[in-house]
C-alpha cells in the first residue's frame, strides 16, 4: 500500500510517499514560496540525494499537481501511475473540540473542519486548498485527515479550560487545545515500544522541543495537558514566539509601543522567545556557538530556555501524580545533548539521573538517557509525525 | 516603641498602630471610598469590638488626618498624643529594580519610587498620597516603605525575564517583578522559625493565596521564581482574575470582543479567575457552597484552582531541585482545607503526605498539616504583612 501524506501551509506544501508494507519513505520533498515569486520544490530522493528545481506555482492546486508530477517523472520519479497511491493523508492543523481522532475527509467532514477555521485563520484554509487540489486531481481517491490537536481532546475541563468568563469558552470555543498532537501521540506510544511497557500503565511527559515547541502528560496513554493554548504562542519558550507570559504585561506592550490585537500577536510570535532575547537567531544550533563565544544574551536565552521546560516538567508530573518516563524529540529535542542535560540537572529530587555520557553521545536515534538507577526513564524518540499520518491513513481504509 | 502601618490604595486606606515591644496591634481599620460620595471608616479597637464611622474623604491627606483623629480620640483613641507615634511604615506597591529592601523615605528614595509608577499606575500614586499626608501632618515623623516587590529581586534574570525582544526590558522595565513580596517574606522566614529550622538551608514553596494569589518559590531564604509577574494578572487563578493565560488568547479576545488594550486588560483583571467561570462570586467560600451543592461551574472552578496551584507547586520544585516545606497562607490558604486538600493529592511522588484530620481541623492557625513521616513538611502560617511592615520599619530606624 502507498500512501502519500501532505503537509500544506499557506505559502509551503510538504510532502512524502511512503510505502506501508516496508513503512519507508520512498520520496519526500516540499514546495515552498507558493503564491509568491520565486517559488520551488526541493525533493529527497530514495538514495538520499537531494535535487530543488525551480517552478511557478501560484495556487496550491498547480503546487500539488507538480509534485505529482515529480512523483511519475521518468528521471526522478519512484512511481509509474499515480494510480498506485492509495490515499493520502493530510496534516491538519486545528480540529477544535469537533475531531478526537483522524478521520476519512467526506464533503460534510470537510464543512465541519471549515467551521474550525476561526480557531487557525491561516492554517485551516490551507490545509483545506490540499484537500481540494487533491480531489480536483485525483478524484475518488481516498483521503484522511490527521489533526494537530486530535490528541490533546482527552485533556480535562480543569486543564483546558482558562480562567475568563465562560461564555467566552461557549461563545467562540476560547479553551487549550494543543498542537504538535501527532508527535505526542506517535513519541508516547512509541517510547512504549521501545521500553517494552505498557503505554496504560505508564506516566509519560513528551517534550516535542524544536523551533516550536510543547511538552504534553500523557497518562496511561492518554493526553491529561499541554503546554500549547488556544493557540501555538503558549508554553515553553519557542524560535520566536515567545511562550508564557503575563496576559498584563500583554496589554502593556500594546499600549507602550501602540500596537493593536494583530500587532502585539505578531510580535510575540514572530520577533521574541529566542531570536527577540538574543537578536541573533532563532535556531538553538546558533544560540549554542554564540553562548560559547560569551556572547551573556544567548547565554540567557539558553538558560530561560532550559528553564522552562523543566518547569512544565515539574508541573506535569504534579498534573499525573509522578513521572515514569520522560521522552526527548524534535529538532532540538533529539540532537542538543546540552539542553537534554541542563533540563535534567538537578532533577534526583523526582527521581531523574541522567547518563551523562549516554546523553552527549545520542543525537537523533532511539536511546536511553538516563542511568540504569534512574527511577524515571529519560529516552530520546526521534518523532515521525508523516509515518503517524500514514499510518493512520492505511488503518481508515 | 509604636509604628502606625498604612497601606494606602486607590479609594482605600488602611492602617493598624503597632506596639512594637509586645507585638501587638493596638487599632487597626480602614478608610474606604476615599475620594467617592459614601466614604466611611472602619475601626477594630482593641477589645475586638467594631465600630463603623461615615466621614467625608475628599482626598488621602484628609483620610490620614481623620485617621489620626481616631487614634487620639477620647472614647475609641489609643493613645493620647500623635507624638507617641515613632515611626509610619508604607505598604508600596512596586518598587521595579530600585528596590530590593525596605528603606527609610527620604525625598530622594520618593523621585526614585515615582520612577516606577509606569509599573503601577493606579497603586503607585496612592501609595504616595498616604505617604505626602503623613510628611503634611506630622512633618519630621520617620517614614519608611516597604515594598511588594522587594523580595522577589533576588530571582535570577532566567526566571524574571519574558522572552519577548531585549530592549523591552531596557526601555520598559518589561519583565517578571512578583507582589505578596512582604507576605512571601514573612512566612518562608515564620515556617522555619516555627519548624526551629534554619532558612538558608531549606528550599520553601510559598502558597500566599487569597482573594489575589502567587506561589514563590525560596531557596535558602532567597526568592528564585514567583507567579506573578510584570503584574498581578500573571500566575494561579485569582477571585477575578484569570492568571496563567495564552498570549495569543488574548489578542484572540480582542479581536472577538472588540476591545483595546485597557479593555482586555479589565476583562482579564476584573471579570475573570473564579468570577469569570462560576457567574456566582469571587469568594471562595460561596464557590465551595455553590460545588456542595451541585453547581457544576463551581466544580469546575474548583478543580481548575486547585490543579493550577499544584502545578507551580511541581514546577517550583523543579525550579528549586527538590521542597523541603510548603506553606500554605492567606485567606484561602489558611482556612480552606479543602483547597489545602485536593493540592496536596497524589503528590506522594514528591513526598507530599497530607494528614486528612490535621488539615481539616486548622483553620488561621500556625500548624504542621502533613503526616510525621512526609518528606516535604507542609505547614499552614497566617500571614501577616503588617507586622512584617512594623518590623522592617523598626529595624531601619
Amino acid at each position: 500500500m502507498k500512501i502519500l501524506v501532505l503537509n500544506c501551509g499557506s505559502s509551503s506544501i510538504k510532502y512524502a510517499l511512503y510505502d506501508m508494507d516496508s513503512k519507508t519513505v520512498m520520496t519526500s520533498g516540499g514546495a515552498e514560496r507558493v503564491g509568491l515569486d520565486g517559488a520551488f520544490v526541493k525533493v529527497k530522493l530514495a538514495n538520499g540525494k537531494k535535487k530543488q528545481i525551480m517552478h511557478d506555482i501560484p495556487e496550491h492546486t498547480e503546487g500539488v499537481k507538480f509534485i505529482f508530477s515529480l512523483l511519475t517523472d521518468p528521471e526522478i520519479g519512484v512511481i509509474k501511475n499515480l494510480k498506485e497511491i492509495d490515499a493520502v493523508g493530510h496534516r491538519m492543523v486545528h480540529g477544535g473540540e469537533k475531531f478526537n481522532k483522524s478521520v476519512v475527509l467526506t464533503d460534510e467532514v470537510l464543512k465541519v473542519f471549515e467551521e474550525c477555521n476561526d480557531l487557525a485563520p491561516l492554517h485551516n484554509p490551507a490545509n483545506l486548498k490540499g484537500v481540494n487540489a487533491v480531489t480536483e486531481l485525483m478524484p475518488g481517491l481516498p483521503q484522511v485527515g490527521v489533526f494537530d490537536t486530535a490528541f490533546h481532546q482527552t485533556m480535562p475541563d480543569y486543564a483546558y479550560m482558562y480562567a475568563i468568563p465562560y461564555e467566552l469558552y461557549e461563545k467562540y470555543g476560547i479553551r487549550r487545545y494543543g498542537f504538535h498532537g501527532t508527535s505526542h501521540r506517535y513519541v508516547s506510544k512509541r517510547v512504549c515500544d521501545f521500553l517494552g511497557v505498557n503505554p496504560e500503565e505508564k506516566k509519560v511527559i513528551t517534550c516535542h522541543i524544536g523551533n516550536g515547541g510543547s511538552v504534553a502528560a500523557v497518562k496511561y496513554g492518554k493526553c491529561m495537558d499541554t503546554s500549547m493554548g488556544l493557540t501555538p504562542l503558549e508554553g515553553v519558550m519557542m524560535g520566536t514566539r515567545s511562550g508564557d507570559i503575563d496576559g498584563g504585561a500583554v496589554s502593556f506592550i500594546q499600549k507602550k509601543l501602540n500596537l493593536d490585537a494583530d500587532g502585539i500577536s505578531n510580535l510575540l510570535n514572530k520577533k521574541s522567545g529566542v531570536f527577540g532575547i538574543t537578536g541573533i537567531s532563532s535556531d538553538m544550533r546558533e544560540i549554542d556557538a554564540a553562548a560559547e563565544a560569551g556572547d551573556k544574551k544567548a547565554v540567557l536565552a539558553l538558560n530561560m530556555y532550559n528553564y522552562r521546560i523543566k518547569k512544565y516538567i515539574g508541573a506535569y508530573a504534579a498534573a499525573m501524580g509522578g513521572a515514569d518516563i520522560i521522552v526527548m524529540t524534535a529538532g532540538v529535542g533529539e540532537n542538543q545533548a546540552s539542553m537534554r542535560a541542563e533540563v535534567c540537572k538537578d532533577m534526583e529530587w523526582m527521581g531523574i539521573k541522567i547518563d551523562k555520557e549516554k546523553n552527549e553521545a545520542i543525537h537523533g536515534e532511539e536511546a536511553i538517557i538516563s542511568t540504569e538507577d534512574s527511577k524515571v526513564t529519560v529516552v530520546v524518540i526521534p518523532t515521525d509525525e508523516e509515518l503517524m499520518i500514514a499510518t493512520d491513513t492505511m488503518n481508515l481504509l
